[in-house]
């Protein structure tokens, strides 16, 4: 079984894309597609990231968070560096598979600006428009 | 004042932009930029889109969910046909900005397939990959 047999070709799919039980995740066209990791405690959204096929493949295989950076054009295991790693519990796409959710067991912060969640500013409408950061 | 004088020109930006309180939405080579929808009562996760500029301009302005349809290429509000609109509670950005959270009272289901979430599958790991509805 070769890496490229582990998802289904979508192409080749003739069930209805969105009631299907065939796992075919859809890449753009630069191989990646956006990954939503939430807490598996509560549900809150922690960050947004990006797999490849590997990637993908690796986080199955080993039940840790793995991402493409798009930056460093390298992979990343989240994690490896901060210690911050994510315990994969479950795994789920959306209606037309192109986004997947991660929710994981988060060590510490998600963010690597050491916050719990990236999510961590409120966009505030006034004389143009202000972030505020979130227990302001 | 412009359209464009809305969100401040990135490149522009002499802060730190993780920790900045300036609103300088990052769209990418086509203008787009991901939206992770989230529900405000649970904080669930409802469904990811894409907005442009004048997208994420209407939402503001409307207090209602506006998305850019890829594939048709053309705004779309939510709930426009099928009644179940959106209504903005929170808006939220990331770390690097370059992904926006919507927080919203959702009427009805955000799914186009009737379900309150996108995210109704499992992927499960077994001979291959298989999805299972939630609740299966």
């Amino acid at each position: 079984m070769t890496d490229e047999s582990h998802f289904a070709d979508r192409d080749a799919l003739d069930e209805k894309i969105d009631e299907s039980r065939v796992f075919a995740p859809k890449f753009d066209d630069t191989g990646l597609i956006p990954v939503v990791v939430t807490d598996a405690d509560n549900g809150q959204l922690l960050m947004v990231a990006y797999m490849n096929r590997e990637a993908l493949k690796k986080t199955i295989d080993t039940g840790e968070g793995w991402y493409w950076s798009r930056s460093r054009q390298e992979f990343w295991r989240k994690g490896a560096t901060s210690g911050h790693t994510q315990k994969v519990v479950e795994i789920r796409t959306d209606c037309d598979q192109d986004v997947i959710q991660l929710i994981v067991e988060q060590t510490g912060a998600a963010c690597h600006t050491n916050r719990r969640s990236c999510f961590y500013r409120i966009v505030k409408k006034g004389d143009g428009f202000r972030l505020e950061f979130a227990g302001d």
